[in-house]
């Protein structure tokens, strides 16, 4: 049995909340939140509050705020000695004040409002200051996930900055596809089958080997024509050249 | 039924033969491969040739070659008026030869040696130049496929340059998402679930309203975190760079 409280209330707190409280083996014990009457009013069960004195010491608390307000939350928290984490792909461990014992959980997922997500398949990084507290972070990750990984910030610095590439950059990269579809009186949905094939292609290939297209075999012609085509968007231009010259540079390290 | 011959023994030709062999309303009359023994030995039950005058009349001739190669074989191609499509999504249906009936049976996938693809899901884009051909083409295609797309040579232009941004280039920033794994000592394996997961999103949302990231709540200070670890790396930098500032000139436009 974990007893945990959970500070924040935004996407990846409700997101978290919920796995949790499909688990026997955890108790949500408080949820702290400054509109906490907005959260009683989506689920009555749990116990919220706005006051930072009401808080109680439990086995775990987690930050689940923005990025940029973590350090100031660990300051406003009264407790002393707790086991604190934040649940951030790019904020150091540093950042939650030293009166507590700090830690990182941190769900490497993309969250979406409403959007249930199988949790069980979403790798969970942690991170503790003193190892003592990393076998309660391995308890309560195991509970929820088949995929917990010990990542060190230096690790997560750099995981953050690739998921970044995987997720955010990936996902633009299907705006502009989107928009030239849009453009040109063709469904988006005809790339779906092409996006989930490339997405799943990586799992038993590594990217390297399964490039394809006009720039990996070098076909000037083509490249030439898309260039052409691609003419009236500066930016979308730009995005095409240097990807194209990203990906034959690479060729000739190989 | 429909009586096919197909043109070429590749990777695209391969995948379409083994599609066609499960359907008992098509028949494969003929292949026509320079290296017809390389095929005989993968596949004996197919009639294969290398000679262009043993060709017979069918109800249709699929040119499954390389792009630049399309041209030149419809020229040696020896029989007229037969209906003669390509398969290519970046070549225009003018570069068959115009002593037979043209047409472009395009499908979009990215398709894998050795790993079979699901037909049924492959959007099959159609284009002919005389109507009659397209009922032809619309019947092959709906044996293989859900869904057949009829798209003329402009849409089908910008479709390919569409599916260059959401294979070719998505695939590559797996490449760099893996690339800084393996610097940094983590599996690349944990990035498979988000992943996943962003090119699940799109199915239900827009990719606009998919986007989240720095780029997109305009964090400045991860950004510039980001910056200064790809330091090492310039074209990894410059694509972080060039693909940050559309996201966020994008917001603008919004």
């Amino acid at each position: 049995m974990v007893k945990i409280t959970i500070i924040g209330y935004g996407n990846v707190a409700q997101h978290l909340i919920h796995a949790f409280q499909q688990q026997s083996d955890v108790v949500i014990e408080q949820v702290y939140s400054r509109n906490y009457e907005d959260g009683n009013r989506i689920d009555s069960s749990l116990n919220f509050t706005s006051n930072w004195d009401d808080l109680v010491p439990t086995d775990l608390f987690i930050i689940a705020v923005s990025d940029d307000a973590i350090a100031e939350v660990s300051l406003h928290f009264p407790l002393k000695n707790q086991l604190v984490v934040h649940t951030s792909g790019s904020v150091s461990l540093e950042q939650i004040s030293n009166h507590n014992r700090r830690g990182v959980f941190y769900p490497l997922q993309t969250f979406t409002k409403g959007k249930n997500v199988d949790f069980s398949q979403i790798p969970i990084c942690i991170e503790t200051e003193f190892s003592a507290d990393l076998e309660i972070l391995k308890k309560l990750a195991q509970v929820i996930s088949e995929k917990t990984h010990i990542i060190n910030s230096q690790q997560r610095r750099a995981l953050h900055v690739a998921a970044v590439y995987v997720n955010n950059f990936v996902n633009h990269l299907y705006q502009i596809g989107n928009e030239i579809c849009i453009e040109n009186q063709i469904p988006f949905s005809i790339l779906q089958s092409l996006i989930k094939e490339t997405a799943s292609k990586i799992e038993t290939l590594s990217p390297v080997e399964a490039q394809t297209g006009p720039a990996k075999r070098n076909d000037q012609q083509t490249i030439e024509s898309h260039l052409d085509f691609l003419e009236p968007n500066k930016m979308q231009r730009n995005i095409y050249k240097l990807l194209t010259e990203s990906i034959q540079s690479n060729g000739k390290e190989l």
